[in-house]
């Protein structure tokens, strides 16, 4: 989960005084922001610190990521005239890719992407939104806006992952935080062929690159997900792995899913629960073990330490 | 759904000045409010207005249901010392069940209770909250005290359903907002046994009353909600209900699960929807039409109007 930091005091000492967008463009603050975590905790991977809404910010959409809010978006998208302008490289990124790169070493990096759903779901709500009312309307009600939305998001999308690829990320991981707002049947219509695009986009020019794919709530959604062309599907808490890979069917590995509260409970529940996620995932054809959803602020950083030596002992073993 | 009344200008004219929780003990209040979207709308059934605090403020617990946030409770549960004391009767409650039965004629009364898990978040988290984490922490790390808090909310519970069968209501819900934050092994273990104990008790006392049980979120959970004693199982718009009631299994009927947005998109689209719901619901062994979560209350309430008249038109042909 690209939220790791939060729970560390390093990452709030870094990060203070300095938004959130300024540092997702400061490749200074990318590269130790990204790097803090695989330091502390020895984590098989790091994923590139990013935020779903740079992307758009580096088009030109005039938004802001506002403290205990989320994205806020100026003027919400309503008519074709409001379609962002494509992406054409992000110097940023890149530098900060590469700086990244260099010091991992034989760490792989994830690059990290929000998915067209999501994005459209701030432009078109101006921000954060418990029932994404305005987006489904515009879905529901002007499918040809909609897809052009999505299309131009989808393109963008695919250019931002291309960037950090180009720049030396191993695999990446397209986040799709709200589309598990979506019923399957509204999924595959109006959603799963844009992200197919991004994920297809991907593979043709990067065949060796694996693809992560993941969404909250998504309960109903992991068959429709695997099949946009994930590699790996990512699950949260609330689907049993075991359950999961049922409804994925063959041919994907599956990433998580650890609930995240589990966190603030005494150590040998937090053991028992970790050894029931890799057991669970051991019916998978492979199994990126992970939270289920974000790392809460109010993280021990210790019980995150001895979560991944349990990993590592146990999946050693 | 019981929120129905939020997007009707005669529910928030009867409201002006008045706070939620004080309308829920006012009986004058309580009926004209039950009484309004049967009169607008026509629906088969009304929903008994309340709110899921409303046993709890009874037995005294400490709490206000505050404007844009929801319930607010002034000392979060701790220990065995905070555990609410038994509800014996509820006055107001018998009164306005016993004015609506009386005015309502041959259109059921459907009473609404809040389940031990959602009542216990509030208590434990103070308020609302988008992890359950205080109410987790205190499940996994506590599970003595967890199942002493759960046994006296489900002894309330109870108590506040035969209140109200009692005083004339034909059918119940059960209504757990929240369970649906947790993986269907811990909702087994921590909530499912205490869910069950309520349900059984209606059964017991009133055979011939059908117990509803609904969750948002809860995908995972609807075998188990089932199996914990319900007659019909409510179902979010999330899971079409033709997966639904795979899920669940047989001897159970079905609740739902209109997307609640869809009212913001052109009639035609709407139409559509509904059908949908309606096909997907032939496979139930019965089938409440409702939403698959609240009335938002931007809502218009003519768009319901049109939606209860095609639930209608569709299901006499």
């Amino acid at each position: 989960m690209r939220q790791a930091g939060r729970a560390l005091p390093e990452y709030r000492a870094l990060r203070e005084g300095i938004g959130m967008l300024e540092s997702c463009f400061r490749p200074d603050l990318v590269t130790e922001i990204t790097l803090q975590p695989v330091r502390r905790f020895g984590v098989d991977a790091a994923i590139f610190f990013s935020d779903i809404v740079v992307p758009l910010k580096a088009v030109g959409v005039d938004l802001d990521i506002v403290a205990g809010v989320g994205p806020v978006v100026a003027k919400p998208f309503e008519t074709a005239a409001d379609l962002p302008t494509l992406l054409d490289g992000l110097p940023p990124v890149t530098e900060a890719v590469g700086l990244l790169v260099k010091e991992l070493g034989d760490t792989p990096l994830i690059g990290f992407a929000g998915a067209p759903f999501t994005l459209a779901s701030y432009l078109v709500e101006g921000g954060p939104s418990k029932d994404q009312r305005r987006t489904k309307a515009l879905m529901y009600g002007d499918p040809a806006l909609w897809n052009q939305l999505m299309e131009r998001l989808a393109d963008i999308t695919l250019a931002f992952l291309r960037v950090q690829i180009d720049a030396g990320a191993s695999a990446v991981q397209l986040f799709d935080s709200w589309v598990g707002a979506l019923p399957a049947a509204d999924y595959r219509t109006f959603v799963q062929p844009h992200s197919a695009r991004i994920l297809a986009g991907v593979g043709e020019a990067h065949p060796a690159v694996p693809r992560i794919h993941f969404g909250v709530g998504t309960g109903e959604l992991l068959h429709d997900m695997g099949a946009a062309g994930a590699d790996v599907v990512g699950v949260d808490f609330r689907v049993p792995l075991s359950a999961a890979v049922q409804r994925i069917g063959p041919g994907k590995a599956v990433q998580g899913n650890l609930d995240p509260t589990v966190v603030f409970a005494p150590q040998e529940v937090v053991d028992t629960m970790v050894d029931r996620v890799l057991a669970e995932g051991r019916s998978a054809e492979g199994h990126v073990f992970n939270l289920g959803h974000g790392v809460l602020p109010e993280t021990d950083p210790d019980v995150l330490t001895r979560i991944v030596d349990r990993v590592h002992e146990v999946t050693a073993a």
